[in-house]
């Protein structure tokens, strides 16, 4: 199977007003794509202006005035682009398109004579292209523009974006390089490589392959590019004035050749946009070496440097990876695009081998932090997506400023609501891949896509209260091949599942690769229902996770469960979550529609009985723990009530047994 | 009692080669003191150059060159001449005295005509005296020289330093007050307040008293005075280029008059060190609502704020205070200069309206957080005394890079040191002091002390294996005055203590103080045998006290243990420690003279049946725990066998309870 060739069917999301993820894209069509519009072109009162439309038109000539925002400005006009074409592919929307389209036009005239586009080194540093990359993002924007050009003519058969960004593409071909005159270097945050690669299955032209690859083979090969720009500059940043020490090359992941590193590190949102462009070069490639390099990497970060939210970046200084084992709660960084990347090193993973567990973490990420970014309404995010809040802390200790209790409105330039946009409209690209005559169902989402190898239009149409409900019907509509092979995902968190094909009940289990496969006959009109147990599931970390030992997460279907202050009074840290009780669930309409939160007994430590002290000699009077009942609430729904504290680990214990054993018991009962 | 005039007689420190104290301060003599003159004359292989006494010198034209060091260096010098003094004090020692005379003839030939001392202006930016109190320290170094020369004066008689400062006070006294022409403000760093108020114990000059109030209730006063400078100098700062946001009023605890702080905040060395001026000034004045104040801040800093080694300060960033409750294991920073600020916070306190609780956070702070931060053979120190460490944490994540596992050399500028050597040095001035004819005996040191009102020289003797034993044998040499009154602390830990007076058994329980009295009728020779049981003690923390939630801490006497890896393994947040079972003790020698170790049961969760993964669902299979011996060893002595994991904190569990009562049946026990 895997020597068919993977290729991403349309599916395409069904549009019904209740379905989970209909939801979500409407509210990114109706509210964040035109309020994103009215930012890039410093239309928000009170917000600082974007300057990213402006920036475009002065550098075109329409306009007199000077650069605004930050170096990587003309990436939000990229992202911006990429949401609004595929909300296009999903609904045509002509008014929209006008925007798109004016914007490109003003884009063609600023564009260089040479195909060079970028407005902050035209503007503010012309003459000095190049020159730190280290720092500028010159490549960065060129990649976002590129896949919005790309994703604008997938979806409108236009090619105006498309032709210039070919022509700039053009001129980085010629300008890095190893031949004489060329600059051998590469960008500090990596991004041009995947939109190349995309790039090549537009165009089919090798450069486009080639280039990515040469971005991917020189990095951090010794003497290293950026250490001699930061030479060549006089030891200068473009932060900061004074001289500054050199760069640290494992933030960039530029220490070592891409094929030697094994561990992630470094800036979390490069680290995983490097490791999506290499895992696509090692499919299109057929490297193996590369493909070890990427499951090595995938590895490390997935089972040794990821909450269990699908987050990722240890700490906010860097917004980094750090090493193995350091998740702490309270302090966590776990981006929103770095999740979103994650998104997109997993689709790589399982282009390039499927097995479920990509398909497992793709789903973690996508349900709990990227979910959780985004507020119910549609109209406030989180940059930083915390496994423990405690809004007095967070207010009061800079070690936690970072971590808020609040999501923000979104401002000006800002990296990760754009990002949220084009991966929720482009979700339909993340649900299966065919090879050959098997279809794969990586995700379970509401909504249609063509039977690979199907005369006749032929179709799977799936529908399902998923996440909420573990039911899956799935119909094939029209003819299915003989040949045709269904292959659906049993989750990595599924212990229990069933499957009935046309009534029958199938006794089948998954293969190793964790894909139950139906091979037909088929009927006309084929019915088959997937029933995932959506019981309560309490997880334990690994001993070697020092931060949530002693804790349990709580965790049904693919939502990890948090407990708020709204429902479970402040100072989570006083609870303790009976795990020998009966777990139990209950409609929770009022957070999302379909969600279910859960009940639990446990106990809550007073402070009734406390003197002033805050230590205290273990008391012999009665423990000074009151029962209580726990409500756990999907960490995607968190923070939508007012601030509060936030905990997704709790400490549990064990009525039966005694404290150490509080999992162990938990094991009894599900 | 509180309306007799308190006094601190000179309790003169046993020499015993064994005893705990005198090692210490043997250490401090033999290897601080020499090391350090070391390094303030640039002498020290492979540090960067201290220039402390070269500045100095090129002050006074007695060599050229330019400027070395932090603005705050001179302070070095004031710190090291203190420390000196109090090791003549102890025991003369010529070679040493010439080293600090000729210095002071440096400083007198250093010191401008009109009596202005400070090298960092005087060499580096002449004419800018005063320009810049909230960051460049000139009035905190004052009092540091203040200080130094003070001490020496009481120490040798020589009136040569202190009389430089007394010309440099006249200036600062003419410089900075409400009158025209003066300036209306105050240091960024609180010190000279308390340096004055020495000041006027020696000279009686009230105009020293006044100076010092007036700095103290000036402070926070509107307009801003930190605010004002910054205005002038273009809202520019001496540690960086460009503009800066306006100073933080209150990491100075400049937001507000003193009178109205009731809550720590702020660096927290510079508030304990307001502190400590405060209440001085409040004992002197008789001043009932500046004493108020007083305890409201001892209150919160000690019962909201302090971890339980004595440590204060939860954040790295700005080396501060952050809010109630908020004391993180694993990111504190407890400043040893913090701990030895808070102790000169409680004996001004204790001066005020002696309390045992003041004498008891004084000796929590002294043998935990103050003890621990020198190595064993007193060649390293330790800035960060934290409650946990994980050193690859430390290494590889930024937010943990403050937590060393590993004590450093000590450098040319760096507070903690010399401030540990003056207070080790001075330690008899914390043990006693008398109110009228009662001496109350605060701590329990090996030594001497003259009886307050004794003709004849009666003395108190006091001979001890404290901390580690918990007998204290006091004998009255010569002849007792018929009124004296002894009173001993019984310490806020010690739960069950016996006096025999003459040998027979004294039923009599400590007063509301904290205090047990004993009033006669004295023999001659009389001994009082005062025996303090040091059973091990299990600790729980306050429910609010989110960080430690679940998990205790153990404590013998005044000694808190901690959990170290050469005796427990790696990762120490794998073991639960069973409170249920009975807790030995075994010497342990190796550590210190006379220390014990503390053995429990626990288990250590084992790595062992997991696969991969990060979390699982709870496992049915048996608990993978086995059960372990823990041990704990004494807080002070810990990082003195080689690198490696350490913890206070430690998880609970109860063989014959269930998690959630931990604490309490360990009560059962003790």
């Amino acid at each position: 199977m895997h020597e068919a060739e993977s290729q991403v069917p349309l599916f395409r999301l069904a549009d019904a007003s209740n379905g989970f993820w209909a939801r979500y894209a409407r509210l990114v069509r109706s509210r964040v794509i035109p309020y994103q519009w009215s930012a890039l072109n410093d239309r928000i009162e009170g917000a600082p202006p974007s300057g990213a439309i402006r920036n475009f038109r002065i550098a075109a000539g329409l306009e007199s005035g000077e650069f605004v925002g930050m170096v990587f400005q003309d990436s939000d006009v990229g992202k911006w682009i990429e949401a609004v074409a595929y909300a296009l592919r999903a609904q045509r929307d002509p008014e929209l398109e006008t925007l798109v389209d004016e914007t490109v036009e003003i884009m063609a005239q600023a564009q260089a004579p040479d195909g060079y586009l970028n407005t902050y080194f035209t503007l503010r540093e012309p003459g000095r292209r190049w020159s730190n990359l280290w720092e500028c993002h010159e490549l960065y924007c060129a990649g976002h523009l590129l896949e919005g050009a790309i994703a604008y003519y997938q979806a409108t058969g236009k090619r105006g974006f498309l032709d210039i960004m070919c022509r700039y593409v053009d001129l980085i071909d010629q300008t890095f390089g190893a031949k004489p005159g060329q600059l051998r270097g590469y960008d500090g945050h990596e991004e041009i490589e995947l939109a190349l690669l995309r790039l090549f299955d537009v165009t089919g032209d090798h450069r486009h392959l080639e280039l990515a690859r040469y971005f991917l083979e020189e990095r951090g090969r010794a003497p290293h590019f950026f250490h001699a720009q930061w030479q060549a500059l006089g030891q200068r940043s473009h932060w900061t004035r004074g001289n500054v020490s050199s760069p640290d090359l494992a933030y960039f992941q530029s220490h070592l050749p891409v094929r030697r590193q094994t561990e992630a590190v470094g800036h979390a949102v490069r680290a995983v946009y490097l490791y999506t462009a290499m895992a696509d070069l090692a499919r299109r490639t057929d490297d193996s070496e590369l493909r070890s390099t990427c499951e090595a990497l995938w590895r490390n970060v997935t089972r040794r440097q990821m909450y269990v939210t699908g987050g990722i970046g240890s700490t906010h200084r860097g917004e980094a990876f750090t090493c193995d084992f350091d998740l702490p709660n309270e302090t966590a960084y776990a981006e929103t695009c770095a999740s979103i990347g994650l998104i997109f090193f997993a689709q790589r993973m399982l282009q390039l081998c499927p097995r479920a567990e990509f398909a497992d973490v793709l789903e973690q990420a996508l349900y709990n932090t990227v979910l959780a970014s985004m507020s119910l309404d549609g109209t406030r995010f989180f940059y930083v997506n915390p496994l423990e809040v405690w809004p007095r802390a967070s207010a009061r200790n800079p070690d936690r400023h970072h971590v808020k209790a609040e999501r923000q409105t979104w401002f000006g330039c800002a990296c990760c609501p754009p990002n949220l946009a084009r991966l929720l409209l482009s979700l339909g690209q993340y649900v299966c891949q065919s090879e050959g005559h098997t279809l794969l169902l990586h995700q379970y989402v509401s909504g249609t896509v063509p039977l690979p190898g199907a005369a006749g239009g032929a179709l799977l149409e799936v529908e399902t209260g998923y996440p909420h409900d573990g039911r899956i019907r799935l119909c094939l509509r029209g003819e299915a091949p003989a040949d045709f092979c269904l292959a659906v995902r049993i989750p990595g968190w599924c212990r229990t599942f069933a499957l009935t094909d046309q009534g029958q009940r199938v006794e089948q289990a998954a293969d190793s690769d964790g894909y139950l496969r139906v091979q037909g006959p088929w009927q006309r009109d084929h019915e088959l229902l997937l029933e995932l147990a959506l019981e309560v599931q309490v997880l334990e970390a690994h001993p070697e996770l020092r931060a949530s030992a002693g804790k349990v997460a709580l965790r049904r279907g693919p939502l990890v469960y948090c407990l708020e202050a709204v429902d479970n009074g402040d100072n989570l840290s006083a609870l303790t979550l009976d795990v020998s009780s009966e777990l139990e669930t209950e409609p929770a309409p009022e957070l999302l529609p379909g969600a279910v939160k859960i009940l639990a007994r446990g106990w809550r430590r007073s402070a009734q009985d406390w003197t002033d002290n805050p230590y205290r000699i273990g008391s012999a009077a009665a423990p000074a723990e009151e029962p209580v009942k726990v409500v756990a609430v999907p960490y995607c729904s968190w923070g939508n009530r007012g601030p509060g504290e936030m905990a997704v680990w709790v400490r549990a214990a064990s009525e039966r047994g005694h404290g150490r054993s509080a999992a162990a018991s938990a094991a009894d009962r599900v």
